[in-house]
């Protein structure tokens, strides 16, 4: 039997369960396919982190840092895991360099893609028109500090986020909401309004699923003290008109239709179950749930344990899932797989 | 040094963090100051857990069973911490019946309490007009398989739900959204519905909060195989008129008053610092937040520390949370303070 823990994927979730489980004693491999650990926030160019506008490049080399001091704490990146076979406490994990890992246990922590703005339907026109962006687009400038029309290099008089693009959406078939939008949407509009005081700031929502201390953090602030304007709406279409853009789409408070024009307009895109999600669990064998994420078989009240036993997940690999219930699941996740091995009695998972 | 963990605080939370010190090698003492664990679900009659319907007795009589199981957790009810003194690696926490024990770490899973609807203003007549209920006062019913009309023992023609009662009111002090009330008074209007087919059953928000997946496991079904009327508006009143129940308000999306006849009025009542989370934040000595509840210091990376060394909080303590976040955190915060113990440099938490 083996008391190593092989962790696939470097971001917050993976750094935090490998850190976790090396603190509770045992020895952690983490699994990387990219050059560098940090996952999304980082590959993605994230500008500052929600709710707290933490400078993420920062905070990802902080918890990176914390990883790296740990002895017991092993990075493999540019590294993919390509065959997995045994069984709970005695996996052999084959990596692609063709390295062989004896773990006991196995961390999921694969993580989101973004939704693809312009792969189903073109009614956004992502691809067509330079100055209609996705979260992801706009993070890249912010972490620039600016913000920029594309297509003229000038700041936008107005700008708008469409919620809602590729969730809450049964056509698409995700059918999820993915959760963190309606706070990244708000947070980049306080970014803007601060690097750009004269730019008019406009979100379309169907719901505002501020929960928790986010209504106070940014829903109020954004509102109160940035004006950034909320608009009840279903955005249906971005045309352009001359040398600006227009949405289309019906204002739902004031039940009528709705034409505004706009210099920029941004996608807030859903959350997706990542290539690595799926490629990591036909690898391995653990069951996914109707909307293509790790299935958690338990849930509520075990909210990591897997299909496969010594196989634990975390994170957005389980589903939509912002940093704290990510960092929340990690440590639960490396818990319950550090737990499992120590007891040695591996039925009783 | 003392290698024990204190938990305090029996809910699901706290058992999930107590079983997990357990299964990490440690001794943990859960205390519970009711007679029995299981925490809100179980002193507030719940009956079916959200979002998955899961009896909620039977889920926490085996979490319970789990707890139990375990020759390292011992579980003092009927008991409060009363004095904590010393600091991290020597606790001293003595209890209500005089007992001391000496503990490494503790960890807060003190949850939250309801908020009282008559405390701060009579616009809901809760406590005036008997067919005013609560959430949880719905759940007693629930448990017992009925749904009735107070006033008359009969099943309701009209039941409704006031959302954001106690929440997101800046004029009670309450800012936060309390996170899970949509999803309950869906998963409620569900059962009601399965219950008693005849009742029409409506929902009054201001956002439906339906995050991640709860999307589709509650709000779709509720409103295309349950037929339950979400309606976006405020409820300023509820009067009586004759035997019936009136809310008045705005209908947002019909930009008009309304004023509709009920049988029942339930208020989804939202989540407060309870009353043992503040007790034990001052015993103990730790930070908590401008809302009241335990402040975490270093969010969004870390969850679960707070500001005092080698004390932890978990769930409801930390602010909303719905059971997922709180067994999550739980699992975290076991595992940090673990981990803390088990490194023995106490300095580096």
């Amino acid at each position: 039997m083996s008391e190593t823990v092989v962790v696939i994927g470097g971001g917050p979730g993976g750094i935090e369960a490998a850190r976790q489980v090396a603190d509770l004693g045992l020895q952690s491999v983490l699994v990387e396919q990219r050059e560098r650990l940090g996952g999304t926030p980082i590959s993605a160019n994230y500008a500052a982190l929600t709710p707290y506008f933490a400078n993420a490049e920062e905070a990802m080399d902080g918890m990176i840092a914390e990883l790296e001091a740990r002895d017991l704490a092993e990075v493999r990146t540019s590294t993919t895991v390509t065959e997995v076979s045994g069984e709970v406490g005695n996996f052999a994990v084959t990596l692609s360099n063709g390295d062989q890992i004896e773990a006991g246990a196995i961390i999921l922590a694969t993580g989101f893609d973004h939704f693809d703005p312009g792969r189903e339907r073109q009614i956004y026109n992502y691809y067509q028109y330079p100055d209609v962006l996705a979260l992801q687009d706009l993070e890249a400038q912010l972490k620039e500090h600016k913000v920029v029309v594309p297509s003229t290099g000038k700041a936008p008089e107005r700008i708008c986020w469409v919620q809602c693009v590729g969730s809450r959406d049964r056509n698409i078939g995700n059918e999820w909401c993915s959760k963190v939008c309606c706070g990244i949407a708000s947070k980049q509009a306080i970014e803007v309004r601060k690097l750009s005081p004269e730019t008019r700031a406009y979100i379309f929502y169907i719901d505002m699923r501020m929960y928790g201390y986010w209504e106070t953090q940014l829903y109020w602030p954004a509102q109160e003290q940035y004006h950034v304007q909320y608009i009840k709406g279903i955005i249906t279409e971005v045309l352009e008109r001359g040398d600006r853009l227009v949405v289309r789409g019906e204002d739902t408070t004031m039940g009528r239709p709705l034409e505004v024009p706009m210099d920029m307009v941004i996608l807030s895109v859903g959350m997706e179950p990542s290539q690595g999600t799926k490629t990591m669990a036909d690898v391995i064998g653990v069951e996914r749930n109707r909307h293509g994420f790790i299935d958690a078989i338990n849930p509520p009240l075990d909210t990591v344990t897997t299909s496969k036993a010594g196989v634990f997940a975390c994170g957005a690999a389980l589903g939509p899932a912002d940093l704290e219930d990510t960092v929340s699941s990690a440590g639960a996740a490396a818990g319950k797989a550090v737990a499992l091995l120590r007891r040695g009695s591996l039925t009783a998972a």
